[in-house]
């Protein structure tokens, strides 16, 4: 419960005439936003094949007018009146929030040409599709030509945004506020040693998790049912939610915290994608509905950046969704939707399996220990496509390289190597979210952890509310009126930092693998 | 197929500077108006409860941006630059039909302000949501308040338009351009005699159809899954559409002719509600989807009224979908979905089970000699409702009086009442294009029957092909280029005349009835 203190801050100050004329400004580009994200959730999980292209000119044309309206000079006015005074007693974490959000959108706005982001929004379109059928098809020269346009376009941006030492960090700094490559190296360093030392640890005990009850022929329908009363599970409200299956899993804020949905992709053969990409998305949701409905129609709903996201993401996926308590409390609802297959296997043996570690080629199958690895290989990647020393058409060669190189593998097919995630149709510098999301959320865990001595018990006794309330009252019901590290500070006490992440992934994994 | 001149009539002369200027302007118009379609179909379809009252902001916002976008006086201005110049032989008739329609759309908007239409799209959504659960509910108490609140803004529409007789003239102009009350009497009233006349000799006669065969227990994905059947039967192209579930059934033409949905709304005990959905609003649908890809983007693609629109829905689902012809070609699909059920039942008694005369509750599921008689009570309630001689109180009891009158019956629950039809939730003017449609569409129809022959035999033998195709080369394709009269004029060489409707009602059920 909050107290009355704390839910004073999460008001507007509406009475105040500035905030008042903010407010009728930025609802009004909420509102077109979540008409946006509407048309691209709609094209991943319902648009016919005809209605591409002219989807691609609706896209362009509303965020063109979105440009319009984020860059009104009155905006920036009002945002002037707000700055200086906003710091005062007499107005709210929320309004401060607001004005600082509100500020990072106009700046953002206002140093890109509009010709330029209605191009983004169009290539993108395209790209989404051109990258569709070439994964299809396995075909990474159909989509050469988009992505080429979309490269370049991220370099204009990032000279439009500036930089102090390269490019990509422009691009990084959109999605987690001050990130550079020089800070990353270093968050990074820790969880590279780790994995690595882990992965090989691991390989040379000779020891093996059987992860073969999780292989099969799953009924694709069932599948989508059993996440349904997954979600429902941790706490997901379908009265503001849907979900809906598309080629990669997604979660989108359509309108925080009224109306956030999600998607997974069910593989017939393999449970564990359907099962972990809901409890991923979901942790990805539950954050986004967990904002105060006061801050709704304005930039502070929803998360504050990708890196705390993917937080929760990871939170809910990885240290509560593939643990053994966890599967306790929940396991009789994958029994009850495939009860031949799971008869002979217990909620012990379930979890296990969900936690074998074994390099492989995609990256949302990946396990705990690897997957920074994936991100790893995606950021040296993407941070050379940015500043310039890397050929579009090397890059199926490079990545096949660098597969072999940290995990020991190499793809096939490039449909299930360089075509295989979604993010590059739009744009760069996603991709290091996922780390910095491990790391956050091994912090926060840590925390929960220690706020409920009884964290396992509850668990396994089917609870998970208690880790949701706590998680909404003390982090979620603030949006992102508080930036990553102060955010992170209020809930952990601490400033982010890697070695949670260190000792939690070298803690569970000597235990499952007794090493 | 057309010939070469004809093509040529369907392209825009891009290369002028004045199309070219106002092309730029209108096709922008036309995107926004995609995504608040959009918005549209996903709150009829998938909008989760708790996105309701955002939504309505959206749509407030959407729809406030087009009316600037539509108002913007460099459009009035391309507009003058165009207007006399346009009936110059340089140009085509796709210009011609352009300018004709961005110019209704121009003094629609500028007659309205922006305040008035962000109000009705505000009321409009969540009048919207009152009316579901009012319905669900039975408690037409609780819409009276947005009931009311919408006659209001239809009123002040109406006044700000203009009209010469009556204020619901200027609202019927809307959907059919010209129509007065005064016209509509004139075509209505051999409507409302041959109906009349065919009821009592039907009553009389005391001959009866069994339809006994279309009540049972139908489960309604399968009768989703056979409407989809039933689309692709009668050449609806899932390639640019897709079908979904939502309270009343409707067509969306989200961006013709790529992106036209349509939607169905199954009856677990009665299958011939989601037969005859299906085949109306595919005929919307097919309407839509043959528009020239040139005119795509443009107010000059899509349908020209809603009553030539509906006279595609009731041409495809009466004349044809309710054919003894049309069910030969098409009975094996029904019996395959159900085979049980239909096991000793056969084409020529399932198509004479669809056309059961029989007084009823609920226009949607009316047969074509009653059918006329529900449009005629809402058109006079609504009329009424306008021009302000009746108190929004009464309805129910008003409602109930005209069916006890026309139709001799009364419903006992306002949800099968005054509370069955959505259209009150958004307006007012719409329902006579149901009836105006019938008469187009018998009217279209025996030109059909005179160019074809063999048209029964084709039908039999599982054709509608020739249909589609030739209803697409002499009609759909032009989209909204030629007015209702004119286009009449082109498909059955005369003008709208409401005895096409006559003898092909009159001849239809004094066979089916042995009169």
């Amino acid at each position: 419960m909050l107290t009355q203190k704390e839910t004073a801050t999460l008001e507007f100050s509406r009475k105040d005439e500035r905030i008042a004329a903010l407010l009728e400004l930025v609802e009004k580009i909420d509102d077109l936003k979540s008409l946006s994200d509407l048309g691209e959730w709609d094209q991943n999980t319902q648009l016919p094949d005809g209605g591409g292209q002219t989807r691609g000119n609706q896209m362009a044309t509303i965020q063109g007018v979105m440009h319009d309206y984020t860059t009104n000079p009155r905006l920036g006015q009002a945002l002037d009146d707000l700055r200086e005074r906003v710091t005062g007693a007499e107005y709210t974490d929320a309004d401060r929030g607001l004005v600082y959000q509100c500020s990072r959108l106009y700046e953002q706005a206002t140093k890109l040409p509009r010709a330029l982001v209605e191009e983004m929004a169009r290539t993108t379109a395209n790209s989404f599709e051109a990258w569709r059928r070439a994964r299809e098809r396995n075909d990474f020269a159909s989509f050469v030509s988009w992505l080429s346009r979309t490269v370049e376009l991220q370099r204009e941006v990032a000279d439009h945004f500036g930089y102090e030492e390269t490019r990509y960090d422009a691009l990084l700094d959109l999605y987690e506020p001050g990130m550079t490559v020089r800070k990353l190296d270093t968050l990074f360093a820790p969880v590279r040693e780790v994995s690595a030392t882990l992965l090989k640890r691991i390989q040379q005990s000779g020891k093996a998790v059987d992860d073969s009850c999780l292989a099969g022929d799953f009924d694709t329908e069932k599948q989508v049912n059993l996440s349904k009363q997954l979600l429902v599970g941790m706490g997901y409200d379908f009265n503001r939610g849907a979900i809906a299956v598309s080629p990669h899993p997604f979660t989108s804020g359509i309108s925080s915290p009224f109306d956030v949905r999600l998607t997974v992709h069910p593989d017939r053969h393999f449970i564990q994608a359907s099962i972990m990409a809901a409890i991923h998305e979901g942790g990805h949701a539950v954050y986004e509905q967990g904002s105060s409905a006061s801050l709704a129609r304005t930039p502070a709903a929803g998360g504050v950046s990708m890196g705390v996201h993917e937080s929760q993401s990871r939170l809910w996926e990885n240290a509560i969704g593939r643990s053994e308590a966890f599967w306790r409390g929940q396991y009789a609802t994958v029994r009850e939707a495939f009860p031949q297959h799971f008869a002979s296997v217990d909620a012990t043996a379930f979890a296990r399996a969900l936690n074998r570690v074994r390099p492989s080629l995609i990256r949302c199958e990946a396990d705990e220990v690897t997957y920074n690895l994936h991100i790893i290989i995606r950021y040296e990647l993407e941070r050379e496509l940015i500043n310039g020393t890397v050929a579009i058409e090397s890059l199926p060669r490079l990545w096949n390289a660098k597969y072999r190189e940290y995990l020991g593998i190499e793809p096939e097919r490039d449909s299930h190597g360089v075509l295989q995630d979604i993010h590059w149709t739009s744009g760069f510098g996603y991709f290091p979210s996922y780390t910095l999301g491990n790391l956050y959320g091994a912090q926060i865990y840590a925390t929960l952890r220690q706020k409920f001595a009884d964290f396992d018990e509850r668990l396994s006794g089917g609870d998970t509310a208690f880790v949701l309330n706590w998680l909404r009252d003390n982090m979620y019901v603030f949006g992102s009126i508080y930036m990553p590290e102060e955010l992170m500070k209020r809930v952990t006490g601490a400033k982010p930092d890697p070695q949670f992440f260190v000792r939690y992934l070298t803690g569970k994994f000597e235990r499952i693998y007794g090493l």
